[in-house]
């Protein structure tokens, strides 16, 4: 039998999804599993763009040019004024998710064995795609005491050594909801700018930011047009996760034209997702009011049920959905999977990401697990009257 | 400025989609160009299938499982039971186009400078994904003096070097439209038994074959459970190439196992696409009837035409869409690039995509050109008339 790579032996696995075979076992065991675990929300996609889709009169379903449908990147531009954002279409090459944008965004800006700088707790995947590009990920840590704010600037100084060619956040975090400011971002930019690295901001939570401080994009930067590469995807903003749209945002054009061989390869990113992107363009901004407001108090709702259990250290989240806690427990995978396969309350269960999975360094986030509030009130506190009750019961093992 | 990685700046870049400024320029300035230079068919999406799509109600467009959605999955063995093949939802995974599959199987198979041996001319995208993935590929020439057969089991037996983990066949082949014999599949796979490597083959064209001599699925060699990976994708089966779907398909369960990782980290395959995908199952086997013959019409026509050009070297294809034809010229890249600029013919031209880049060897090719007959008769004769025309002018020049 011939013998699996290495590299794939040893590739990164999701935290977020190695668990499922325990959640299916529990649901056939008959139990309600409440899925705090992953970011698929379930709020409704705009309905007026899925009907367009449906209106929509395809007789050959053809290819899509390898940077997208012209008509939608010549739209796009539109959304991105709502934040005073200027950008052409051609800033923008449409990907499969903004996941394809990070992965082509490394191949592009990095050779093998170079570095790129993220701060952790960070997007467990980015793990996964350093790993396809064959770039390190070096992390700077930020801290459960503070929000997980960003690391001063002298910090950021201090770990940008001579092999980082580029830094990487994603704000909105995921996962653990803290929002940049403004200042912090241009200081930042700054350090960037003085050590000719890459800035590479995944803004695809650009939507969902709960407190008075505005969200401040990575586009509008000044002075920063070859340095800043945004990731962004209509899957959060529009609750369209499986359309399989990003784009990367960037105004560097020999970048982008380099990212763009690779898109080539792979030919072109899905036609009718790219159908539904142009027609979301049209979402009213009541919806984004609405589905603020919603997350809003799902935020509410989890902080002040974690908040108020004990044991737990927990602080608001600013944005994105999701909270990054610690819980007294001794191991954050063991504890999830004790949760599907031994826990019951009433028959129902709880479904979490173990944190040590979002960190970099090996041995950190033990006792973290990440919650997507991606349910709605009611069974958000249903969720957490399960978990109120499993911390005890786990206690007293 | 931030350097462009040395990757990126000498990365593979299409030869079939380069001349794409050229083209656009010539219809800019008015010109009539038909477009052989690319396997994007002008045959109608079986329309029941797209109905289907227009017919389902979606209220959330969520993420599908990794692997694809388990309906889809459960579904698609029906179809490879038409070849005989006996596969389980178990020995797929849905990817975005056979492309991803080719990428995801190089990793998860190879690892960094490992080699995989493949014929060619190649479908040039191989070379794309193997720089990805940092693989190497051996190139096994075949010729068109006899319609690019396969080679000799002892020219393989020769190319199989200790770097050798992997054979990348296409089959029925990109370019070149050859279709392999069961025979010399029969031998390859013994060989490739008795060196315990992968045998990769994309078969994409499975349905475009157009002699007596039947298609042969490398799922169906006898004993190569572990060392059989096919590509496949409803792009050119149902001239679907907008749904970005296709599937690897393999009895070798540790592979899929360690495929499945990478799916995770990229999230999903596009949810619509899937939808048609699984409705595409029930497509009535006399939809592939017309389509079969209509590709045969054009494919004797294309190839009467080549034949009686003077100084054109030609052979029948069995399969595929493509015929890969000498012509009497210095360059391909510079004539295709003239015919685009410089020839016109009652304001018309034609798009052909240059040999060269079909080849992993530099320097072959120079002479050949692939077309791609996915235009009608009528314009496919008309775009004979532009090249045999152009062939005697670019003679004169």
């Amino acid at each position: 039998m011939p013998s699996i790579s290495n590299r794939g032996e040893n590739a990164h696995t999701s935290p977020i999804r190695k668990l499922s075979p325990f959640a299916d076992a529990a649901k056939k065991a008959g139990k309600k599993v409440y899925h705090l675990n992953i970011g698929q929300p379930d709020i409704l996609t705009p309905p007026a763009a899925l009907q367009k889709v449906k209106d929509t009169d395809i007789r050959i379903l053809a290819y899509s040019p390898s940077s997208g449908h012209t008509q939608y990147r010549e739209k796009l531009p539109q959304y991105y004024q709502k934040y005073g954002i200027s950008v052409t279409p051609d800033d923008l090459l449409i990907t499969n998710g903004a996941s394809e944008g990070v992965y082509f965004t490394m191949l592009a800006c990095l050779d093998r064995g170079q570095t790129v700088l993220a701060t952790e707790p960070l997007y467990a995947n980015y793990v996964g795609f350093a790993e396809m590009a064959d770039v390190e990920i070096k992390p700077v840590t930020t801290h459960i005491e503070n929000g997980f704010a960003l690391p001063s600037i002298d910090d950021f100084a201090r770990a940008l050594t001579p092999e980082v060619k580029a830094i990487l956040l994603c704000n909105p975090n995921n996962p653990t909801g803290a929002v940049y400011p403004e200042k912090m971002l241009r200081e930042l930019a700054e350090l960037a700018l003085e050590r000719d690295v890459y800035l590479m901001i995944d803004e695809v939570y650009r939507e969902f930011c709960y407190e008075e401080t505005p969200f401040f994009s990575a586009l509008n930067l000044p002075g920063m047009d070859q340095h800043v590469v945004v990731f962004d995807s209509v899957s959060k903003r529009y609750s369209a996760c499986g359309a399989r749209v990003g784009a990367i945002v960037t105004r560097n054009r020999a970048l982008l034209t380099t990212i763009n061989k690779y898109a080539e390869v792979r030919l072109s990113p899905p036609t009718y997702g790219q159908i539904l992107a142009e027609a979301l363009l049209d979402t009213e901004e009541s919806y984004f009011v609405q589905v603020n407001a919603e997350y809003k108090r799902r935020r509410d709702v989890l902080f002040q049920r974690l908040n108020n259990m004990e044991g737990v250290t927990c602080y608001q989240p600013d944005g994105a959905f999701y909270v990054f806690a610690k819980l007294p427990i001794d191991h954050c995978e063991k504890f999830c999977r004790w949760l599907l396969e031994e826990f019951t309350l009433d028959n129902q269960t709880i479904m979490l990401a173990p944190g040590n999975g979002f960190y970099a360094t090996p041995g950190k986030g033990l006792q973290e697990v990440r919650f997507a509030y991606v349910l709605n009130e009611n069974d958000l506190n249903a969720a957490m009257d399960c978990l109120e009750s499993a911390l005890k019961v786990y206690a007293t093992r």
